[in-house]
């Protein structure tokens, strides 16, 4: 998971720990700060599949969003980029990649990392059938 | 802020006293946790003024939900009371109650909780012309 800027409060880094555990066993995720757009772009430059977050994109239901993003790991080969967008949107050059929308409200970076984080664990919930995502 | 379930998690806690800190001056954020549906009724027979959050409420943007806030605080004679629905629903009781929709997508009531908390902390910067809603 891509997004621009620093992690550097405690308590996400906790609970972003605590999805990536709980995932570790079937996905493996990975957080990627980059600097700026430009860095960011460069750090993309060698992902095949791209998918990118933001506030004009598509809105999902939880188990549309499931079977999205399996349909997307599966075409880029098991490995997928997700990207976080920045409050003035995504660069130029995203644009082109398919985008999904979390809410119609603004999000902080930090709440948006954490949401997409608790997605996957729930899409991976609603993909095998466990009873997480209707507790 | 009004929820079913208990808050477990450290990261949580203090995600959600961050937020209080930082209303503080301004707004008393209260969280109140009920055992179940039947306990959460009780506690809400006092409140005049009642806002729910479930998945099948009206969507706003953060600029919307900001001058909704604060013209249903004033109907409420400066207290709200918020309600983070359930995974199965809202009671039914409580279905007379304007509703609003965080996303199309499931949230734990933690992370509903928090979003809310952050809602309610950026409408008070689009309220007041802080640069944090942009930022």
């Amino acid at each position: 998971m891509y997004s621009v800027g620093k992690n550097k409060e405690k308590w996400l880094q906790d609970a972003l720990e605590l999805y990536q555990g709980r995932l570790s066993s079937q996905i493996k995720l990975k957080f990627i700060w980059s600097k700026n757009s430009n860095q960011l772009l460069k750090f993309l430059e060698n992902e095949k599949k791209i998918i990118c977050f933001d506030p004009v994109g598509f809105s999902f239901t939880s188990e549309k969003f499931s079977s999205y993003l399996f349909k997307a790991l599966e075409e880029g080969g098991t490995q997928l980029a997700l990207v976080i967008g920045e409050a003035q949107g995504l660069p130029e050059a995203l644009k082109k990649h398919p985008a999904i929308s979390l809410s119609k409200m603004v999000f902080t970076h930090q709440m948006a990392r954490l949401i997409v984080a608790e997605q996957i664990y729930r899409a991976l919930a609603i993909k095998e059938g466990l009873p997480y995502h209707l507790s």
